[in-house]
């Protein structure tokens, strides 16, 4: 497996969204030769303004290699000329089934025998999208969590079709630049982790829907609270650890029962136009006033200031 | 209300287990002069060895003021003798509400007339706790998150009979002492935080029970991912920020249905047997042979890092 690793030197980036302008960055960071596709060739700069915000942060965090390159790619309007000669493809196009699709089957003649195909989808279903391809085996889900070249995580699935060989290629490749990709052995809607977001957040909707606390006293039960321990580690190692000596088996066995009866207590809000309006003037209230851009310099300097203290 | 804070001078702690010891080490790094009772004469061994773990970590994330002083404490054996002259009362006692209101009626003859009596209870109700007391409208909940010396958030909620000047003074002076409380309008089971805790716990037992990823996976889908961003801030204002310039209202429009899709199709499993063995079994194997102590320590050393780097 390291040969096949190593042996991954050139990789296509289809898209150059917010996606797959960070992953372009990520695989110059390790030293890849990465050949960019965009049907706009506005797409250009759009990789040129990314590589440059994201290189001082790769520095800071200690992630870029020895052959690391900023300028390691090109640009190309055609798909066919960003997929020749690449040992991995990472798709990123528009979240529509038939766009996706039809990318693949265009790119279907140029791709090489051992040519991995992965797509950053974040909803839609590999066994689907594989439909109709030569080599179905070779593609699988590669799904980042935003922003691709920062946040470790990647989630890995395969559709019907999918190769246990290249679903072991691609987490092994990804293991290689330094994610975290996870294992996911069923095809469902969100992928894991945006489930995971999914399931909090409805509780953070009823929260607010039924008057129980303010969308900023709802954001700091989480952020002042169980966030802090999420960055470090997931609930059930956290769990296990609060059962003392006797571990999961002591926390399921003295407070399971809470925490069913908590589940069954949980709401299930709708977004009707009334709830959404509560949650834009809840947020609205927690700016306190600061424009967006204060906000988001505020949450990148923070990340990047947990992200490094993680290290 | 600053000279309100300011008389909080004296503090009773009830109760010596985990959160009471850490309350007393909090208190006393505030230049607190504190009381500690516990019915079991260990518990001043219990309260001097808290002491001795925390105040070094106080110390680097900042936390010691110019008055704190780690032997500012006496304890007892008698609540009474704690509570007497004491500003505010934190009761730590067992989670049964007829230890808890037995206290109450014990100490109520040399409660000062002024005095606050906040409760840290995870899961009874203020409004059955306060009834038959002289003056219910002095009590309230204040739930603070493990441990609490550390992590920043304190639940503060009122019963039927707690007095709005009751709860703002509870706010104060807990912001005052460096937490960030947040006030609950209602009393639900499991206050905020931890029904939380409970909803995205619901979808990783999911996750588990139905095969979909291993409970080491399913631990890194958020460590590794959202995890990241919820220390830094909440779910709501990450949402705002990923609506671009359109904010919260953009975010809905666009990924609202997507949201309510992956509600609809969210688990609702049961802690069967079953289920609790798998759970069991996934975290022994995401130990890979660690003893707890190694992986307390992991975490420990990493909750403190992330603490420094948001400060």
């Amino acid at each position: 497996m390291q040969d096949r690793i190593a042996a991954i030197r050139d990789v296509a980036v289809l898209g150059t969204g917010t996606i797959g302008a960070s992953w372009v960055a990520l695989f110059l960071a390790n030293g890849l030769t990465v050949r960019v596709y965009d049907p706009n060739p506005a797409g250009e700069q759009l990789v040129r303004d990314m590589i440059a915000r994201a290189w001082p942060a790769l520095l800071e965090l200690g992630l870029l290699t020895d052959g690391a390159n900023p300028d390691g790619w090109s640009f190309h309007t055609d798909p066919c000329e960003a997929v020749r000669g690449a040992d991995l493809v990472q798709e990123n196009a528009p979240e529509r089934e038939e766009i996706k699709k039809a990318l693949f089957a265009s790119i279907e003649t140029v791709l090489g025998d051992h040519t991995i195909v992965a797509s950053s989808t974040s909803g839609l279903i590999m066994s689907r999208l594989q439909e109709g391809r030569h080599k179905p085996d070779r593609y699988a889900v590669g799904h980042p969590f935003n922003p691709p070249h920062l946040i470790p995580l990647v989630e890995v699935v395969g559709g019907k079709d999918t190769s246990e060989d290249t679903i072991a290629t691609l987490m092994a490749f990804y293991r290689h630049i330094g994610k975290y990709p996870i294992r996911l052995h069923r095809e469902v809607p969100g992928h894991l982790a945006n489930r995971l977001q999914a399931a909090i957040w409805r509780e953070v909707v009823h929260a607010v829907a039924s008057g129980m606390a303010s969308v900023e006293d709802v954001d700091a039960a989480i952020a002042q609270g169980p966030g802090v321990r999420w960055a470090v580690m997931g609930p059930n190692m956290l769990f296990n650890l609060a059962g003392g000596d006797g571990g999961m088996k002591h926390f399921l066995d003295h407070l399971g029962p809470a925490l069913e009866s908590w589940w069954a207590d949980l709401g299930a809000p709708h977004l009707t136009a009334e709830v959404n309006e509560a949650l834009i003037k809840g947020v609205t209230d927690a700016t306190h006033g600061r424009s967006t851009a204060e906000i988001l310099a505020e949450r990148d300097a923070k990340l990047m200031a947990v992200l490094k203290a993680l290290r």
